[in-house]
């Protein structure tokens, strides 16, 4: 960890939905991470976490796995004996692999969730997330580009990045590259830190580019190095596009979009269990010689350190 | 592991909702259950898979911790490209711990889901659910009483136990020791063997012992030592009768109900964080002196061992 006070993140999950493995793919990168001794190390789906003061944390994104992200993660264990130093829970998309973790945040604990009209909808759709009880969960209703205190000092806002309808909601094609309150990345600002996370993204236009540029941290959208590489690998018939998501090569990848603006600390996160950059070689070295992170459960991440 | 052929059971997960460590408590068992060097292990959320071959499996509840519950257990990891050894999955009630985790069970696998119709309406009543591709994954609504195929070879039955609805669908107080499809019991018959799961029951019936009387192996809910337990521990101000669960201990407890009948391996299973026999002491000396087992993730079970 680092100071004890001090702006900071912390990877609960750096895989996409499904995480590494997935549970039912045998390609190289899952069958790597069930092997101990190959040094590509399981990692757990989607989520981030972030603090001023090490005491009191936001979770961006609520993953299925967000249980044992908790274990596995000392800085959110309770210290007395009904609570967490988990706050506010704020959800980007309405995927799986982002929302169905609230499903487990219930146990009549004091949380306040942020969700955007869309993804309200989506949760008063399924009454099993009834389980959160309104006694002890608020929601807040965010509207876009309007900020809100996440935690005391932590001020976030959200805005739209494409994307799309989650999955179990898709109704024949969906609209690609859909710009609203679907999908959302979110900027972060305390003291003179500002950071930018965003799990999810099919384009960066000029507009988005504009907004991050200066930025003190950047994480972002890694879930596909190459758009065809779910079919390449034999996994699937969609592409990086169809799934909502953005390649990381390629002229309309983000490698080449985000390399000429200047962000301290860049890194990738939600990467498909499929993507090379799990493993040594040639995508790997390119993304470190391009002054990429790659993201990790566990990952403590400065948001201090160029201020 | 057991032979590689015959008819055995893995505990994927011996605890009840929440799981041990629960996210947001801090009392004696939790606190030991993150504390290495205990000798109390972490135990995740309520499943169990059985198997006539060691190749083909079912799962009994779909956990929220099935992605982790298959990574931990090498028999259940895929063997090709897409590829599962889970070929059915059966659910006995509506909770999120034994729910929630077909959530993870997406990714276009062909998988045969045995529910009855009560369950079924709930996740009807839930599009989260869709996550599930109707052309990969079949649900058979399953009458009470009426025998089918889980697994071939494997007949399973299911029986109504006394219970309520699930959590997030009480509306004021609910009806306790409701019997009817909202919670079951599953009877599995394979050659000789007749094996008893039933991890959520609010009564032991004389009917009820009538029928698991004989069997060759029963894993019955044991999730609190004593129905004020919680209260007690002062974690929660419900009884285990309103959770819809009967105390393991107590004139009306579970384990004066069952010492009479002759079943050959007896274990408690769905067993909550706050229970005394997750650590050593008298109540776990108690249950063990009295013949039963309690369960553990990764606990292996030869039903066959008796015939």
């Amino acid at each position: 960890m680092t100071d004890s006070s001090g702006f900071r993140g912390l990877v609960l999950g750096a895989a996409a939905g499904g995480g590494l493995p997935q549970w039912n793919c045998g390609c190289q990168n899952c069958r790597l991470a069930r092997d101990p001794a190959s040094g590509v190390r399981p990692q757990s789906q989607s989520s981030l976490a972030v603090s001023l003061d090490g005491d009191n944390w936001a979770i961006l994104n609520a993953s299925p796995d967000i249980r044992q992200q908790i274990v596995d993660n000392r800085a959110l264990h309770p210290r007395m004996l009904r609570d967490s130093p988990i706050k506010s829970v704020l959800i980007t998309n309405g995927d799986i692999d982002h929302l169905a973790g609230l499903l487990i945040l219930r146990e009549k604990q004091p949380l306040d969730v942020f969700v955007t009209s869309a993804i309200g909808e989506i949760i008063d759709d399924n009454p099993v997330f009834r389980a959160l009880d309104p006694a002890f969960v608020t929601r807040y209703s965010v509207v876009l580009e309007r900020p809100f205190s996440l935690l005391p000092g932590l001020e976030a806002r959200l805005f739209a990045v494409p994307g799309k309808v989650p999955l179990f909601m898709e109704d024949g094609e969906p609209e690609l590259q859909l710009e609203g309150e679907q999908t959302v990345g979110v900027e972060l600002t305390a003291g003179d830190a500002r950071v930018y996370y965003i799990p999810g993204c099919a384009h960066i236009s000029d507009a988005l580019k504009n907004r991050i540029d200066g930025a003190d941290a950047l994480l972002f959208d890694g879930t596909v190095f190459t758009d065809d590489e779910m079919i390449t690998v034999g996994v699937g018939q969609k592409t990086g596009q169809r799934m909502g998501h953005m390649a990381i090569s390629g002229a309309d990848g983000s490698l080449s979009a985000l390399a000429g603006l200047d962000i301290a600390q860049k890194m990738y996160v939600h990467i498909n269990n499929t993507n090379p950059i799990w493993r040594a070689g040639p995508e790997r070295d390119m993304l470190e010689e391009s002054g990429f992170h790659i993201g990790y459960d566990g990952m403590e991440i400065d948001f201090d350190s160029n201020t």
